[in-house]
C-alpha cells in the first residue's frame, strides 16, 4: 500500500528527492559537511532577507529546543519577557520561561483571537522592566495568523526586542527582516521548508547574539556558543543530525526551484482554499474567521453528532490513506487538517474525499445539498 | 565515486538498510509511529538487561543533549555531583554541571590514565554531600575504557548514584544492569548501534526518574516530563526526529540479526586488532597501553616528522576514500581512527592501505622492514 499522506503540520509528507538525500553518510568534521551546513544557513537567512543584520544558528532537536535556546540565550537574568499567548504554543513559550527561571509575564487572549498590538503597546508602556517580547507567528493550535507587522512596530517603538516563533510559518508566510524589526526568528527543518524533523534554527541579530555570550544556563542550548564554534571551525559543537541537514539542503533546493516563498505560499493557499471548499461541502465548518486563518493548518469544528469521537474519525480517514491531526483546544471539539508538505491539489481532493467517506461511514455526515439537488431546490423555489 | 568510509566515532558509516529506512514519512501522532518508539525503547532496555529496573527515555538531539538532560533531571539542587574525568568528554560533563549551576566537583586524571576506583572511594568517604557520580564509560577523546564495574561497586557501596555516559560503548562493550548498579546510562542512536545521529536516550532507574519529577530547570531537556508524556500518550512531547527513529529501528534489527552485543563486539575487536597491526606495520604507534584500549576508537601518535600536519594527512586519506578523526589531546600530537560502523575487515584493510599510501605520499612514512626484508635482515645477522 502507498504510505499515508500526512495532513499534519510537521512531520509532514516530504518529497522523494528530500528523503533520497538521506542515503549518504557525512563526516561531521569533513569540509563537505561544513559546506553543507554553511549553505543551508546562508539560504535560511536569505529566505527572510536577513543578510545585512541576522545570522543563522542551527540547533539539534525539535523546534521547541530552539525556542528554549533562544529564550535562554537572549533574555538576560536582568531582563523580563512578555509572552503574547493565544494558543497552546504561546502558553508553551511561557512555560519554558517559567522553567528557565526568567522573569516573565503572559498577556493572553482566547484561542482564535489574534494578539492585539494596542494591548501590547499598553503593557510595554506600563512596565519599563520588560526587555523582550515573545510571540507565535502562526499559532499552530488553531492555525491563526497573528498580526506580526503591527506587533513588531509597537515593540520596536517601545525600544524592546521581539522574539518570534515562526515554526509553522517560516518559508511560506511573509517575513522580511529588512523592514520588520525582529531580534530573533525561530523555526525548524520539518515545516514549510518541507525537510524532515530533527533540526531547529534561529535567525538572530548578530549584535544581540554577540552581546548574549555567557548568558545561557544550558550548554547544549547555548546559541551564542554554538554560533561562535561554527564561526571558528565550520562545525557544529556536538554531533549534528547529518542526514536531517542533508535532507534540508535538498528540500531548500526544491523550494528555490519551485519559486521560493511566494510559490510555496501560493500552493499552500490553493490547498487551503480547496480543503475549506470541499470540507465545507461535506458540512464541516472552519473554527476561525477567514481573515485570521493562515493557509498552513486548518481547524474545523467537529461534526455536531452526539457519538463524535476523534479517534474513530482518525482511524477511518487513516484507513483511507490520510493522517489527520487532533484539535488542541480545550473548550471546543475540533480537529485539524494541515495544508503543508509535498502535496498539491491531487492529494487535497483525495483527502477531502477520504474525510467525506469516513464521515459517511460513521454516520456523522451532515447532509448537504449536492449541486444537482441545489439546482433542483433553486428551480423549485422559482417554479 | 563511492562515498567515503567514515572512520569516525559517530556519525559513522551506516548500512544501506539503515539508510533506506528513512525513505518513509511517519506521523508523530500515529499509532504506527508510537509502536516504533515503544519497540526501540524496549530493545534498548533489553540490550543492557535493564527490564526489571530501568526505563528508556528517548530524547531529540545529540548525545550531549541527553547527558545534559540526565544531569539536569536527576541531580537535585540539594545534591552534589562528583565528575570523574580523564579526557574531553569527562570535562564536558563537568562543564554541563557548571552551566546548570549544580554543586559539583571534578576528580581528574591525565588523558590516557584510567579512573582509579580507590580514589573515587576515598573522595566519597571524604564528602558525604556527594549524591551522584558521573563517569564516561569509553572516553572517546582517547578511546580508553574506564573500569566501570569497579567504579560502580565503589559508588554503590558508598550509597551514591552513578550516571554513566556510555555514548561510544553502548551496544558493544559489556554493560549489564542486572549486576552493575547504575542509576542512569546515557547513549545515542549514531554510535555502536549504527543508527544515524539525531537522537539520544537515557536508561534510568524507574524509581529515580519518578522521584526526579519537577527537578529539571529545562522544559526541552526534562527526562521525567518526557517519560510521563510517553507513558500517557505513546508520543514524544515535542516533534520527534521520525526518520532517525525509523533508522534506529532498522539498525537494531540488524544488530539483533548479527547476533547482538557479543557479535558486534567481536567485529569491532577484529577491526581494531587489524588496524593496530596494519598501522603498526606502517610505523604508527598506539597512544594507549593495549590493556586500556577499547576496540571502539584508536588514538595513534602522529608520525614523528617535523612537517606533520593533521589536515594534510586528513586530505590525503580523504582523497583515497576514508575519513579520519582528529586527535583531541592538548599535549600530544595524535589522530584517531574509528573501528565502529557498518565496516569489516575489507574496509579496514583498504583504510590501512589508504593511510599508508597517504603517509608515503607526504613523506611521513617511517620505513619499516617488510616481511621479506625482515627475513633477510634476520638471516644476515646469523650469516
Amino acid at each position: 500500500m502507498r504510505e499515508p499522506i500526512l495532513l499534519t503540520p510537521g512531520p509532514l509528507t516530504t518529497s522523494p528527492a528530500t528523503k533520497l538525500a538521506m542515503l549518504s553518510d557525512w563526516g561531521s568534521w569533513d569540509s563537505a559537511f561544513n559546506a553543507l551546513t554553511a549553505s543551508v544557513c546562508r539560504d535560511l537567512v536569505a529566505i527572510a532577507h536577513g543578510e545585512a543584520s541576522h545570522v543563522c544558528v542551527p540547533l539539534q532537536g525539535s523546534g521547541t529546543f530552539a525556542v528554549e535556546a533562544a529564550l535562554g540565550t537572549l533574555v538576560p537574568r536582568s531582563g523580563k519577557l512578555l509572552v503574547l499567548a493565544n494558543g497552546a504554543y504561546g502558553l508553551r513559550m511561557a512555560k519554558i520561561a517559567e522553567r528557565l527561571g526568567l522573569t516573565h509575564q503572559t498577556l493572553a487572549w482566547p484561542d482564535g483571537t489574534p494578539v492585539d498590538a494596542a494591548a501590547v503597546a499598553a503593557a510595554l508602556a506600563a512596565d519599563p522592566s520588560i526587555s523582550h517580547v515573545g510571540v507565535i507567528h502562526c499559532e499552530t493550535a488553531t492555525g491563526l495568523l497573528n498580526p506580526l507587522e503591527a506587533i513588531a512596530q509597537v515593540v520596536a517603538s517601545a525600544g524592546r526586542a521581539l522574539l518570534v516563533d515562526a515554526m509553522s510559518s517560516f518559508g511560506a508566510l511573509e517575513l522580511d527582516l529588512r523592514t520588520t524589526p525582529l531580534q530573533a526568528v525561530i523555526a525548524a527543518s520539518g515545516k514549510c521548508l518541507e525537510g524532515v524533523p530533527g533540526m531547529g534554527f534561529v535567525l538572530v541579530e548578530q549584535a544581540a547574539l554577540t552581546a548574549s555570550a555567557g548568558q545561557s544556563r544550558s550548554l547544549a542550548l547555548d546559541l551564542a556558543d554554538q554560533y561562535q564554534y561554527l564561526q571558528q571551525t565550520g562545525q557544529w559543537r556536538f554531533t549534528p543530525p547529518t542526514h536531517v541537514v542533508a535532507a534540508l539542503r535538498a528540500a531548500i533546493d526544491q523550494y528555490l526551484a519551485e519559486g521560493g516563498r511566494l510559490a510555496r505560499l501560493a500552493r499552500y493557499t490553493r490547498n487551503a482554499e480547496l480543503l475549506i471548499s470541499l470540507l465545507g461541502a461535506a458540512g464541516l465548518q472552519l473554527f476561525l474567521p477567514r481573515e485570521w486563518q493562515a493557509p498552513i493548518i486548518l481547524t474545523f469544528h467537529a461534526p455536531a453528532h452526539p457519538d463524535y469521537d476523534f479517534s474513530r474519525l482518525y482511524q477511518a480517514v487513516r484507513a483511507r490513506g490520510f493522517v489527520l491531526y487532533p484539535g488542541k483546544l480545550t473548550t471546543v471539539e475540533t480537529f485539524r487538517v494541515g495544508c503543508i508538505g509535498a502535496i498539491d491539489e491531487v492529494e487535497i481532493r483525495q483527502a477531502a474525499e477520504a474525510i467525506r467517506g469516513a464521515l459517511a461511514e460513521l454516520g456523522w455526515l451532515t447532509p448537504q445539498p449536492t449541486a444537482a439537488e441545489h439546482h433542483h431546490a433553486t428551480t423549485a423555489i422559482f417554479a
